[in-house]
């Protein structure tokens, strides 16, 4: 049974949480973008709240900060008319010297209905869904350099919503796949929907060889990476790799792999061009093309506030 | 007349703030913990806002860190429907040089309805509810080493739940009572609800003779102190007394008034083990007694979002 | 044509941002004052809530620090069932150098409907306002010494509620006149509603006589300054000015300009006294004056929540 390999899923196969995107069915990435096409209109219409999580208590719980993250949570949660709960970590009790387990008890203790986790450490979502009641949900808002699910599954909703069908594209991924979580749910997302062609395109220091072994095709020149591609995915350079060992510099970078407008012609002429955000303009993309007409950054921000209500709402009724 | 000497009871003996536990009627204990009892199926339903505080504002004023009890305090006002403001003290004009009181009124002046108040100085919360507008509600927090008339208060609706009754009990309250504004308040409420026999037990330094005066049997002997006890209740023990002058070390507090299965087998067989949280473990508590059957460490959670909501929905509605 | 010069009014001349008091025809200004008294009495209602932004997400982005001035916006948002989202910008992307436009790029692309932005840049909030989408409006909660329109506002609606009339009255404006986004503020909104005398009253270094410019009266001797006024508005005296070249000292500034009630005598009878708060006491103002029978100060502070509602209304309403 799936059940027992997948804490995703109940022992009818249906999510309760959304801890990543490897192993999940096709279907169930299917039923989660559809959800979030029926949210969309939601988004523009002039009263957006749905009461799907009506009474719910939604806790963010983030470790690790990133306000960007948590804002597109705290904004999905209240447009389903969830109460939501920011918890400061860095100040709580866990700093008191508290364990992770016994807080998640605690805060479970106070009829918690939802855990939005992010975390430094792979895999603390999992832990925390193994320990929590049956009725309350987990979904892993990025956990060190393992999964970023929902950017995954929203980076999934952009490129149907642009392509339409995944079994003829070629995806290429651009940077510092090596370090990134986003990298790594895009993979498994684009590997379970059946797009033929996934590259993984960077220097050898961020894009090693047995990336391989996840099913991509690892190239190390930018114009074998993006040549004829339908999707470009291009990640965010940390601050921490542009000195150093791994890089020689950002500049050096963005000569060598940075999207500018050569480049991109490169692709299909309809290839869309997407970022995780924040971008650094003039390191991994140049402004022209990240303003550009084959953009689609912006709409990802959009998709992605769809995506987590149907995720919330998806896993919430899933009670088992 | 009570209210001369009681400022939280109006002229009619009814409960208007919540600042101690010291002076509450024994039916005003009561008619909070009925109440919170009633919140509890809420708790369990569907759907678990109630609109009983429906378009009030209710302050969340932390002089003092706290995320977890700032968080009960939180879920238990956005269950009554109440609008909730959070105030990040430490970084506002507080910080500019305003004083205290002229805070208060300016909150007041934007229509607050209730301001929950923690505070590092014993006495503030009656500070500020003898210069609130009559219509305005004050709730406790924790004020220094005085009083945490909440804690208090769930540790009663606790000890109620399971033991039914308050007057055959022995209750042993463990550790650093001369702190513990934990123990000041829960001892204030074992005497008020009749139980015959408390003891304060721990070292001499941080159990002082003197505790006597507030009718407690003071035990220097863990043995003495817990043997046939109904009740345990144990203290978190604050990092600064585990060294210095006050304790020989954490480890030595533990090997002596640290909870074990062998200590808690002196205790009646039925004896409950409580504690404020977050707790130490292997410092003041066992492992294997935390999480063991006779612990209703999380049971309190649970009731401490309820009796919070029972003594926000009282006071509110005893409008004077 | 007016919206040509002024990018807070559409082109049928209706209200769609609050940026600055300055070009605001004062038929707008009286509309946002009258929508204001009629919320006023919606905060003294047992329900405080109105509908008129329900399902709508205002984000609170405050550049610089101010929990004071960030309460009354959450607030006025929450009265009008709006949902609020407020960001810790220090701790956010715009820290890890992503650009301003860049961030309100993200944000509008969550749906925003309203941005509420205090910045330590003169000008930030037009730079937004010209960037945003159509339907997503944008209120100025003080932009460096600029602008301050919500206290200019709420200042005119304290002086309407008390004096009725503009056209009669004599208003003094004391202390750092040159650094002070407020008084920008209200001596655009004084001159807008036809009063005919306005006065800046302070000493040469924070009053230099180029502020005549703006069409007030300067005056360095306080007596002539506040002479038979009818409204006094005491500035805060900032305390970085306390100190070296602007001013001898806190002291020295009070004997000379501090709000005494010896001093207050000089102004007419029924003189009111305003502050735009927190007030330093003993510094700008006496503690007998400011807690005195003619200190409109904490009116001010209700008012001010009123007038934020109204303005907030008023732009949401305004859909082009």
């Amino acid at each position: 049974m799936t059940s027992r390999r997948n804490p995703q899923l109940n022992a009818h196969g249906e999510l309760i949480h959304l801890l990543s995107i490897e192993g999940l069915p096709r279907a169930t990435i299917h039923q989660i973008l559809d959800t979030a096409g029926s949210f969309l209109s939601v988004n523009d219409r002039e009263v957006k709240k749905v009461p799907l999580l009506r009474g719910k208590s939604v806790f963010n719980l983030f470790f690790e900060n990133s306000t960007r993250t948590r804002t597109t949570f705290e904004i999905a949660a209240k447009r389903l008319s969830a109460d939501v709960i920011n918890l400061d970590i860095a100040r709580s009790s866990t700093a008191k010297g508290e364990s992770l387990l016994d807080t998640i008890a605690n805060l479970s203790a106070m009829h918690a209905d939802m855990f939005v986790v992010r975390h430094a450490e792979s895999g603390a979502p999992y832990l925390i869904a193994q320990h929590v009641a049956p009725h309350v949900h987990v979904v892993n808002a990025g956990d060190g350099r393992h999964a970023h699910p929902t950017q995954g599954l929203l980076d999934m909703y952009t490129i149907r919503h642009y392509k339409k069908d995944f079994t003829g594209l070629t995806v290429a991924v651009v940077g510092d796949i090596v370090h990134s979580r986003v990298a790594r749910s895009d993979i498994h997302a684009l590997n379970i929907l059946g797009v033929p062609e996934v590259r993984a395109v960077g220097p050898k220091t961020l894009v090693p060889g047995d990336l391989r072994e996840m099913g991509v095709r690892v190239c190390h020149d930018m114009a074998e990476g993006i040549r004829d591609a339908d999707v470009i995915i291009m990640l965010r350079l940390q601050n921490e790799r542009m000195s150093g060992a791994m890089l020689p510099s950002a500049g050096e970078f963005f000569k060598t792999f940075g999207l500018t407008p050569e480049k991109l012609a490169l692709a299909k002429p309809d290839a869309i061009v997407m970022h995780p955000g924040p971008i650094n303009r003039g390191v991994e993309i140049d402004s022209v093309v990240a303003d550009g007409g084959q953009s689609v950054i912006l709409p990802q921000v959009t998709f992605g506030i769809a995506v987590r209500m149907a995720v919330m709402s998806i896993i919430a009724g899933n009670l088992c």
